[in-house]
C-alpha cells in the first residue's frame, strides 16, 4: 500500500504535503509501489488526472497535465537553437521529454542519463502514454548512472543542448542544482549551446529559495541565463519554471515560430510560439526575486 | 465554527473540493463565520496565505494571492482605454478592486453594486488590506443591490468600464453570466467602453463549460471578445481567466505600457505591461476551448 495519503469515506485519497500548511489531495487507486535503491516509487489510477506517479511521495507528473511541463521543456530551446543534433537529457526516467524530442527528425542522437532503472522500468509497465517512445525511437540510448559523474565524464562540446529533468534538490536529485553540475553542463555544450533545467517555483517560500540558488549559479556560468513561467497544476501552487541558459542564443529574440509546426507531428496541448514567448514575461514578484537573487 | 473542514492532528484544515476527486486543505484558525440572506461567509487565518474567506464554502480571496487577481482585473482594461473616468464594479464585496481603481486619479466615479451588504461590513473588520479604501476614496458609491437589476436600470452610455468580480455562476452570481446581463452591459458602456468579466477555468471540466458558455455570450454581444490568463495558486488548478470584451479597443494592440507606471501609486505584485501582453497567449488546449466555443 502507498505510504502517503488517507481514507475517507471509503476511498483512498493520494495527499501531497505542498507547504508545511497546505495539501493537495486526489481521490485514486494505488496500482502498485516498491522501495529501489533509490527512492520511493508509486504509481495511483485517477478520474481527472488519469494515471500519475510519485517518487518518495511527492508528485511527478499526470497523464492531464504532463504535456504542459514536457512541451514547455523540449519545444523552448528547439525553437530557439539553429541546429540541434545532440541531445542529453538528464534524468526524465518517465520517458516523457524524449518523446517530445523524438518528434524531430532532425535530432541524431538522444543521450538519457537516468539514475535509477527501476523508474523507467515502472514507467513502460504504468505510464506508457509516457514512456511507450523509449523503445522505439533507435536514437534514444539509455545510461543508468548518476547524472553527475556521467556529465563530469562526457567529453567536452559534446552536446547541442542539455535538459535536466530532475526531482527537487533532495535526495538523487540533489547534486543537480549545484555550481560544479552547471559547470560541467557548460563544457559539454558546443557553441550556440542551451541548458534548460527544472527550476521549482517562485510562489511558496522553500521552494522559491532553491529557485534563487539555482538562477543565481546559473547567471554566474552562462552569459544567458533566464527563467520562464508555465502553468502546472498539480504541483504546488500551479507555478512552475524552467531555467533557461545559453551560450549565446536569446530564447525570445532567437525564436523560430515555425519550428515546431515545420515537424511532421506537430500537434500541442500546451506549447504555441506565443505561449514560448509569453512564458518569459514574468509576474513582478518573480522578477524581483531573480534581481535578489543576482545580488 | 466552519462547515467546510476537518480536523488533523489537532489542528483544523479548510478543505475545498476544487473537482470531484480533487481537493485542496489549508491549516488555518476560523476567525468568524455567519449566514447571511444570500450566502454562508467564514474568515480564516493561516501561516502560509494569510486571512482569507469564503463564500458557501469556496474560496474567494487570501492576502497571499489576491494582487494576482485584483492586479489584473484592473490594470489591464486601464492600460487599454484612453481614458476612463466613470467606472463601474459589479460583487467586489471585498473591496480589492475598488482598491487597485483607486491609484487613477483620472477617475470620477466608482460605483459598486454589492448584493450582500454584510460580505462588506465584514471585509471592513476582517480583510483591511483589501477593504480598507473603501471608506478613503470619496470617489467609492456602495450600491446594496443585485447587480442584474441595476444594471437593468442604469443609463445608456453611463461608463467607460465594468469589471464584474463575481462568484461562481450558481447562487447569487448565477444573473452574471447571462446572455441578458451582458447585453446591458453593452448599452450602458459608451464609446470604447471595456467590460472584463471573472471568467472561470479551462482545466476542471465543470469549470471550463461554464468559461465556454461566457465566451460564446459574450462574442455574440461585443465586436471584440478575449480571453487572458493568469497565476492564482489558491483557485482551482490555478489557472485562471478574465474575459475581456469592449466596443473597439483591442487589449494587445491598444496597450499603453506606460498607463500604471504615471500613476503617484504604481508597485504591483503582479501586473506587469508585460505581463498584460503576455496573458494573451494562450495554451493550445485553451485556444481549442474557445474555438469550439465559437462554433
Amino acid at each position: 500500500m502507498s505510504e502517503t495519503g488517507r481514507y475517507e469515506d471509503g476511498h483512498f485519497w493520494y495527499t501531497e504535503r505542498q507547504a508545511p500548511d497546505v495539501s493537495l489531495s486526489i481521490r485514486c487507486t494505488h496500482l502498485y509501489g516498491e522501495r529501489t535503491p533509490f527512492q520511493r516509487i508509486d504509481f495511483y489510477e485517477s478520474d481527472t488526472f488519469g494515471r500519475f506517479f510519485t517518487l518518495d511521495g511527492l508528485m511527478m507528473l499526470t497523464e492531464k497535465d504532463e504535456r504542459h511541463y514536457h512541451e514547455m521543456l523540449v519545444h523552448v530551446p528547439m525553437a530557439v537553437h539553429p541546429d540541434v543534433r545532440r541531445v542529453l537529457i538528464v534524468g526524465g526516467g518517465d520517458g516523457g521529454t524524449a518523446r517530445e524530442l523524438s518528434r524531430y527528425p532532425g535530432i541524431e542522437v538522444i543521450d538519457m542519463v537516468e539514475i535509477d532503472r527501476r523508474v523507467v522500468e515502472l514507467c513502460r509497465v504504468h505510464l506508457p502514454s509516457t514512456a511507450g517512445r523509449l523503445d522505439e525511437d533507435p536514437r534514444i540510448r539509455l545510461h543508468y548512472m548518476d547524472g553527475v559523474r556521467f556529465l563530469r565524464e562526457a567529453d567536452d562540446d559534446r552536446y547541442d543542448l542539455v535538459l535536466v529533468d530532475s526531482t527537487d534538490p533532495v535526495g538523487p536529485g540533489e547534486g543537480l542544482f549545484s555550481r560544479r553540475f552547471y559547470s560541467d553542463c557548460h563544457r559539454v555544450l558546443g557553441r550556440d549551446g542551451i541548458l534548460v533545467n527544472q527550476h521549482e517555483s517562485p510562489f511558496y517560500p522553500s521552494y522559491s529559495r532553491s529557485m534563487q540558488r539555482s538562477h543565481q549559479r546559473l547567471r554566474d556560468t552562462f552569459p544567458i541565463a533566464r527563467v520562464y513561467l508555465f502553468h502546472m497544476p498539480v504541483y504546488p501552487s500551479g507555478m512552475w519554471l524552467f531555467g533557461f541558459a545559453s551560450k549565446g542564443p536569446d530564447p525570445v529574440r532567437d525564436l523560430r515560430p515555425d519550428a515546431l509546426s515545420a515537424q511532421p507531428d506537430f500537434e500541442t496541448r500546451y506549447y504555441t510560439p506565443s505561449v514560448h514567448a509569453a512564458a518569459f514575461a514574468l509576474p513582478r514578484f518573480v522578477e524581483r526575486q531573480l534581481q535578489e537573487a543576482a545580488g
